[in-house]
This record gives structure tokens, C-alpha cells and sequence, in this order.
């Protein structure tokens, strides 16, 4: 990580840890009758994640500090009521036969019979219509309200607190074989294996969820607060170019097309603003993460947070389907990385500075992400931070974790 | 095309067409200054488009019937204005310094100078954050709005031309070296390049859009009538099961969590079922087409049509940036084809029939699309029409274009 000088604190936050998710205690005290392969820690039951995470704040670093400090807890707390479901290799039960607080999946292995007395008789036709959830979907929802937790949390102590502006939000977590990357923000990650580049996040901004912005301002337009337009316009209308035809599109469109303007096309628009200048009303760049509560447009009472979503998109890369050998990783990284070095370029610097280590070496993934982070930041000239190719460097915090995949440190 | 036996009226309906764009004459009657290379059919200027579409009927074949005889018309009338303006190389104006009636194209080339006296002089900053708009998304633009005004007329006249249902539309348009493939609904196209299945649709289903109509249900709750409930449950929910845990997921979620179930929760869910089964409000099993506008749930007033979308999803494909041999074809399908027959099973009929035919003879497309519909329908046994392999053939009415994209007849 490396502070751009923009602010005393560091905006970007990150945090990584191996967390134990212990089984909620039965509060009348029933042992499970599981098969032991949960028992660790003690006799604790539960099982552990890996947690890497990074947090690129705007408007203070109170967000990001909050959620660095915390995210992985509420994960944690989340998964605490699938500890047993999770370790049962039979599909989750739909429905749980008692408070989960009471160790429900337990009981809800028992055989569903008439006896079990919790059964009704036409039980089974309606069980046909059953539709399968696996227990890959129960952690991604565990990791979506995890991070809707953490930012209601962030609400309630902001004051108390003092924690000031919001966050973007990246974490990836490695449970049971598989990597859960979760991101809500402009921040990515991406694995290279073999070379060949993955894809483990979108970005979300201004851009990418233009249609999801205009079509909640086309729904609920007093959130508009009379000052903006759910239209989207190439650019400022004049006052003066009423009555004419200009390119416009709504939230159903992804071509332009030509209206007359009107009175009401004259407001500012919703979404204005081309690539990293691109704004939720005049203001935000990021349409995802979380803290911002208190986000309001400059000199006006009209709020940004209904616009904005705690939710991350959730990706899932199985580790056991392939055999990783030690240059595979998974890179995360914030905007700061990626808005001057592009995903091949990323991907030949993880090489090159790997293959100038031996294989079994473990600091080698650490060089990567000091060489992939110092490149970003550029060299001190007359003119500002310069790359080598003499285009600007980053002028943002930049935050780089480089994750082995198949190192010597492995997760079993 | 073949009639399944279900309708007395094929509710597949289909269209092919050579359509001509005329220039929209001058209120003024001057003529433009353009370079000729639009002046076609005995002076008059314009271009032409071809044209293939399939109308994948419901609840009666009148959407389907009118919208295969508009719908091309609906999208010549939205590129009649932008005749002068596709024609010309240089970006499209962001706006027409005319009424664009009055050859407003012809009249942005003006060099936009302080004499043209209509340009402020403090244009030029303004114009720096101008955003660049293609001629290519003017054509996705124009055809998106052409889905809505085909929309907009079926609502119009279905009283008087007593148009009942609704349908899916699935339409290609070629226009200028470039295929635009418009889908509303579940009908699908791909294109067979090289043996390579180049996909050039997606459905728009109840499980697909699942997250834009529980968006939409939660904005507008009074949408749902106070009949169903805007989160999704993986099976019904019996009353005695209230205050237990269930697996749920709501409008932000792709993963499943529990969560107590409470009085609203025993409402029907806004999504439900699964695969071919799942419906809107019990009801309906596409999210996007024309028509529908009576639609409502079974014996009750809630309508349906605020949860449809009538706008396509637009694809393109440049046919310029590949060599194409007369063995490269785009197949448009409606579902009879595709439940039954999947995309590498068409792509190996179309290589299988074109093979036996001579390279220049025109019938083989013909052939090709008649051996789909064929084999989708199966043959008559004792127990229904089934396939080769004996699962069940298409019980649905079935259309499929197939259309060459290097074959003796090109588009030049």
C-alpha cells in the first residue's frame, strides 16, 4: 500500500486474517451428532476462512477504517447459523425445522417422516416443487448481508464515532476449496493462472449501473430533489436550445436517440460525466460501498445514499477444479493500481518479478505487489509522478494484495 | 414454421423483408448538399435495410400477426430522420441546430463557427465535455424505440382490431455491414461461424430479470396487490410454518439466506417456479415483448404488463470484420426450437444439411431451417411426438430463419 500524499491518513484500508467460525452454541445445550470433521479449535466446532480485503475510502477514512476493522467479523457472524449446514454434504434444508439459535440443521437432517410430527400429510407434492439452492448460494448470501450489515452498522456509530465518508469494498474469501470475491466498488481482482487471465469482478460506477440509477429516479423522482433528470444527455443543455433535438436515453435504452428538449431536460442529469469523471449527480464516482449515509449533493438537502447499493457482486473460482502450480495468484487491487496499469500489464509484471524468484520462496508474492504498486506510483519528475512510459502515474492511493493460489503456503 | 396443433392460428408469426428508408423530404424543400451516395430508387435518397423476424404469440395470435406486419415499418419511421446524419462519416451531432425535419444533419455540418450565429461563444469549453455517440448506437436507439412505438400502437388499436395476447419478438436487422439483432423475450439467435457458436441473444425470463421485477415490486409494492410478496422463496411457505427459518433471497441478493417468516411472507411469491415453469405472479413465463396490456392474474385486477418491458436487448455484429464462407449462417429461433434442440446440436444440423447441398445451390438455407423445424418437432409415436433419442419433441409451435452471411446472395 502507498499513500498518494492527498490526505494525512491512508483512504485505502485493507485487512487480512484466517477467522474461525464457531457453531452457535444449542441454548439447551444439545451436542450435534455430526461426524467430527467440524471439530477443531479445542473441541470448538466450526471451520475457518481466509480473508483478504481492501477498502478504497473517499471523504475521510473513517468508512474505510470501520470496515477494515470489521467486515470479516460480520462475515463471520453470518456464517456462524451454516456451520453445520455447510459441513453437511446433503442439500441445505429449505425450510429450518426449528430457530436456527437451536442448532436447526441438526434436527433438520432427521428424517422427514410422519412420526417426525412436524410433517404435514401433503407434504410431498408440494416438496416436487422444491427448487435447489446450494450451499455455494448460502455463502454468497452470507457475504451479500454481511456487507449490508457492516454499513448499517457504519449508520448507527457514525455519529458516536465520528466516522466520516464511505468506502469501496473488495474481499475475497477462501472457504471449503473455493475463493468467494466480493466487491462493491471500482476496485478488482483478477487471477492469473498459467498466464491467462480471469475476471473476478466488475466495477460499479456512474457508467456500468447507469440503467439500475435511472430507472430508481424514473420511479421515485423526488429523490431528484427537483434539480436533476433521470435523462441522460452527451452533454449541458442552454436554456436557449429549447425546442430543438439533442441525443438522449432512459433507463430502457442503450442506444440515443433524438428528443425535443423540453423544459424538464434543463436540469442537470442524473448521470453526467465520461470514464473516471463520470458522477452520481454532480458528486460521486462510485455507485457501490459502503458508509456515505450523510452524502448529500453540494449546497442542497438532496441525499446520494438511496443511490447508491451496499450490496457486492459475488464471484466464485473453484481452487480444487484445477491444479495451480506456484506463479497462479489472485490479485486484488484499488482503483489506484488499475487506472494507469491494465490487467495485461498487471499480469506480466506477476511474472516477470516471479520468475526472478525461486518458486518455494514466499516473499516473492510480496515483491510482486511492492513492484506492482511502486510501477503504479511512477518516478518524480519536473512535471509529477511519471511511469516509464513517460504517461502520468497514479495520483491515488494504491492498495495491491498478491494471493498465491498454489504457493508453498497453501490453505489446507 | 410449423403449427403445433395447440391454436387453431399459428401463434408463431414471421417476417422477412427488403425494407427502403426514405430521407424525410424538407418542409422547405431544399435539398441537401450530400455527396450522392444515398441517392437511390430514381432519386429518391435513403438506404435500405433487410429485415427477419419471428413473433412468439400467447394467449392468442393478434400481437404476434399485427407486430409482424409493423414492426419493420416502425423501424424505418425511426431511421428516416437519421438518413443524412448515417450517411455521413464524421460523429453524429449531439444537436440538430434545426428542427430535424428540416434536414437537420445537412445543416450540423456547418462549420460551427461564431458566423454561423448560432453558436454561443462559450461554446468551446462546453464542448470539451462532450460525449462521443456512434452511428451504431443511433441504430440500436432507433430500434429500441421502434419495439416501444409497436407497443404503443398494439395498446392503441386493440380495441378496435380486437388484438388480443401478446408476443416475443426476435428481429435482425442488417443495415450498413452490420447485423443488429433485437431480442424482447425468450425466442434466441446465434450466429455459426466457422463451426464456432457465436451467441447474438439472451432471454429475458422470470429468472432472469428475477432481480428487475422484485426491484420494481419493492419501489411499487402497490403493484402487487396486496397478493404476493416481492421476495423469492424456494417453495411455497404452509401457514403453521410461520415464525420458523427460511431460505429467501429479495432484489439485491444472488445468494440465499434464512430468515423468519413472517404474516407477509405466506403471500404468493412475484417469481416462482423454475426453468420453463417459472412465471411472473403465477401468471406469465417471458418478462419482455409486445402486447399483454389486458393481461392480468387469474380472477383477480392485478395487471401484469407494468412487469413486462416491451425494449429489446440489441446486439451487433459487424459482418465486415470477417470473411465469411457460404457455410456461415444466422439461425433465429423461436423456444419450440431451442427447448428442444440446444445451440451445438443446431450448429451440427447446419454444418450436416450444408454439406450435402452444393456450396452456391440457394435452397440449402432452406433446407437447413426446414430440417430444424423437423427435428424439433420429432415424429408421432404411441406416447406423443418424440425425438430420435426418444425424449419429447417440441410441443410448441416452432420458426426458424436461417440466414446466410457469406452465401451466393450477399447484402451488397
Amino acid at each position: 500500500v502507498i499513500n498518494a500524499g492527498k490526505s494525512q491518513h491512508n483512504e485505502d484500508q485493507a485487512c487480512c486474517e484466517v477467522v474461525f467460525v464457531e457453531r452457535r452454541p444449542s441454548p439447551r445445550g444439545r451436542q450435534p451428532s455430526g461426524d467430527g470433521s467440524g471439530e477443531l479449535d479445542g473441541g470448538r466446532k466450526g471451520f475457518y476462512f481466509h480473508y483478504w480485503a481492501l477498502f478504497d475510502g473517499h471523504a475521510g477514512s473513517g468508512a474505510a477504517v470501520m470496515a477494515s476493522k470489521r467486515l470479516h467479523l460480520h462475515i463471520c457472524e453470518q456464517l456462524r447459523d451454516l456451520v453445520d449446514i455447510l459441513q453437511d454434504p446433503s442439500p441445505p434444508p429449505i425450510c429450518l425445522q426449528h430457530d436456527a439459535r437451536a442448532g436447526a440443521a441438526e434436527l433438520s437432517r432427521a428424517p422427514l417422516t410422519e412420526d417426525n410430527g412436524e410433517v404435514p400429510s401433503d407434504a410431498l407434492p408440494r416438496f416436487h416443487l422444491e427448487k435447489a439452492v446450494s450451499h455455494e448460494s448460502l455463502v454468497i448470501g452470507a457475504i451479500e448481508n454481511a456487507f449490508k450489515h457492516m454499513d448499517d452498522q457504519i449508520e448507527q456509530e457514525r455519529a458516536s464515532q465520528s466516522i466520516s465518508g464511505g468506502c469501496c469494498a473488495l474481499a475475497a474469501v477462501y472457504l471449503m476449496g473455493k475463493f468467494y470475491v466480493a466487491n462493491a466498488g471500482d476496485s478488482r481482482a483478477i487471477i492469473i493462472r498459467n498466464g491467462e487471465i480471469i475476471p473476478m469482478s466488475r466495477e460499479f460506477t456512474p457508467e456500468t449501473e447507469r440503467q439500475r440509477l435511472q430507472f430508481l429516479a424514473f420511479l421515485r423522482p423526488e429523490l431528484l430533489g427537483k434539480e436533476f433528470t433521470h435523462l441522460e444527455f452527451p452533454r449541458r443543455i442552454q436554456p436557449k436550445e429549447l425546442g430543438k433535438k439533442m441525443l438522449y436515453r432512459d433507463q430502457n435504452m442503450n442506444g440515443w436517440a433524438y428528443k425535443k428538449i423540453e423544459e424538464d431536460d434543463l436540469k442537470f442529469p442524473l448521470i453526467y460525466g465520461e470514464g473516471k469523471k463520470a458522477r452520481v449527480m454532480a458528486t460521486i464516482g462510485v455507485t457501490r460501498g459502503l458508509g456515505d449515509h450523510d452524502l448529500k449533493v453540494f449546497s442542497s438537502n438532496i441525499h446520494i445514499k438511496p443511490f447508491l447499493s451496499c450490496f457486492p457482486e459475488v464471484r466464485v473460482y473453484d481452487l480444487t477444479q484445477y491444479e495451480h502450480c506456484p506463479d497462479d495468484v489472485l490479485v486484488l487491487g484499488t482503483d489506484g493500481l488499475w487506472d494507469v496499469t491494465n490487467d495485461e500489464e498487471v499480469a506480466s509484471v506477476v511474472m516477470e518479478v516471479l520468475t526472478s524468484y525461486e518458486p518455494n520462496d514466499p516473499c516473492r508474492y510480496t515483491m510482486v505487489a511492492q513492484e506492482l504498486v511502486v510501477r503504479s506510483r511512477g518516478v518524480l519528475k519536473e512535471r509529477g509522478w511519471r511511469l516509464p512510459n513517460d504517461r502520468l502515474g497514479s495520483g491515488d492511493d494504491i492498495s495491491v494484495f498478491v494471493i498465491p493460489l498454489g504457493g508453498p503456503g497453501n490453505y489446507t
